[in-house]
């Protein structure tokens, strides 16, 4: 194989592999009360091999590791809210990280009342930590973009629970084209120009000639993009800011039969979750968050399926690949 | 069946499911580093359907329900030290039982250092709460009764570790002698006056002759007795207070292999426990709190067993008979 088709193969696995991963692993999907079914709310995004943790439910250590994710690529925690079942697994988790010999930042986003009780907790049981707990506090009233890397855009999606509470959009950035193999033999094009040509440019020709970019390339795909939302009462509004989102993780803690209790207690039925989906267009509704009352939580699927038909259920350890 | 018979009857079977039940179940016997096959430490001793908890590690709810046991059971909760993996699930356990609608206290033993931030998290993470939270210090420096009913009295056994630590000693108080149902039925004494003989009365009959209470009854089992040590180095000295237990429970963090290791990090090795179960002339020794570095745990077993034959390795959702 010369060099430049190694290049390619290369630059192809790579890139199936790792530079277009996006999933999420539910590590928990139940609501407060504890269940044989599930652990508490925790999830992880990986893009592009770079973790991401949304909300730390008690257990979630333990799920991260059964689910076979590298502690090592984690840097990053967003919580929704401060119930217990979403946030009671993260000193244990830092304190696992401290563990292994973390010496890399972790760094917190999450209401700011949070931030003097977690102070106060690390001092306590987390003495010579041997790295950085960064806390980043969040408005949960307004949506704004709360962080970003090379690879993806954090925003707020503000909910309305009986604390505050906020979701977090995921915005893939846009992806750099296919390099068309053909036309980069076609023109002899070295190896090494080819990033200059992923990034837009034309190529001119020995003669002169300029072969604009769009001849060289194929367009990316379009970015992905991931909506938790948990826990809320049902939100209609909240569709203003999902529109075409290819996954949409809602929380569907009832079945329409009991909407009393989720008007009650701020939470959202199934049938509503599926309605939200509807409304924002969404590529596919994945529910979670699930009443203890459930035993067949395939009621709740049902339901959520007779709105909008591409719905799954969560599951502890599923890895949905967007 | 007349009334005596059926009186007998019932009385045997309540004994039997009742009155005699003393068990350990393991909920949780890993060691701080999480890995798939355990949970972090937590045990439940049952003694006459009363619950009492040993450690509280991360997940320990999710462990008490899968074991069937029955949250408004518990009334007591031990913890022997303050390193995460034997004290995270404590909060989402009390925030459990408060949803759940709990209304007895709930009393808590622990070093005196866990008494202001336990506070601060309940106010924080559990207002609200319906229920008081009891908050005993525990001193771990000396072997001092620290806690007593009808049924049990609870003993700390100081142990050795990289902060205080202790373990806990549980004695059955001594049960009642047996009635012989032969002897009741030939002397005619009416059911109402079991008790009495039960509680070593003698039997006057109708002729005024004095029945002693040793020919109505037979004596009661010996008492039995659990102990729990864990984490600690080796402590030889600890045998004095573990004379004939019933079933000590030792961790066995390391192997012998890595004995240098358990020093350095004040654990104890298989082979260490089992020579304290011999020297302590205990009936049974079950070991735990593993390293995460041993993928076969039977390597532990064995290198206890040549010590100490009836040694068993702990597991998740075990149940011991004592």
């Amino acid at each position: 194989m010369n060099f430049p088709s190694l290049f390619f193969l290369c630059t192809f696995v790579y890139t199936l592999l790792y530079m277009e991963k996006f999933e999420v692993t539910i590590l928990g999907c139940g609501s407060a009360l504890p269940t044989t079914r599930h652990f508490a709310s925790s999830q992880v995004i990986n893009i592009r091999e770079k973790l991401y943790m949304i909300d730390c439910g008690e257990g979630c250590q333990l799920q991260f590791r059964r689910s076979k994710l590298k502690f090592s690529r984690l840097n990053t925690i967003f919580i929704s809210h401060l119930h217990g079942d979403h946030c009671f697994g993260l000193l244990g988790l830092i304190s696992t990280l401290g563990l292994l010999g973390r010496t890399a930042p972790l760094h917190v986003y999450a209401p700011k009342a949070f931030e003097s009780q977690l102070k106060s907790q690390l001092e306590f049981f987390c003495k010579g930590l041997g790295f950085e707990v960064t806390f980043h506090p969040v408005d949960t009233q307004q949506s704004s973009v709360i962080y970003e890397d090379r690879s993806v855009t954090v925003t707020t999606l503000p909910l309305h629970h009986r604390i505050e509470c906020c979701g977090f959009l995921f915005k893939e950035k846009p992806l750099l084209p296919h390099i068309r193999r053909d036309m980069i033999d076609f023109y002899n094009i070295p190896t090494y120009k080819i990033n200059y040509i992923k990034n837009g440019k034309d190529w001119v020709t020995e003669d002169g000639t300029i072969v604009p970019n769009s001849r060289l390339t194929l367009p990316a795909e379009t970015p992905r993009s991931y909506a938790y939302c948990s826990d809320t009462i049902y939100i209609p509004e909240l569709s203003q800011y999902l529109q075409g989102v290819s996954l949409l993780f809602h929380e569907a803690t009832f079945s329409q039969k009991d909407l009393a209790r989720a008007k009650e207690t701020f939470h959202t039925t199934a049938e509503q979750a599926a309605t939200l989906a509807k409304n924002s267009l969404a590529q596919k509704l994945c529910i979670g968050h699930f009443s203890a009352r459930y035993e067949d939580e395939n009621v709740l699927l049902k339901e959520a399926q007779q709105v909008f038909n591409n719905t799954i259920l969560a599951k502890e350890n599923l890895t949905i690949k967007l």
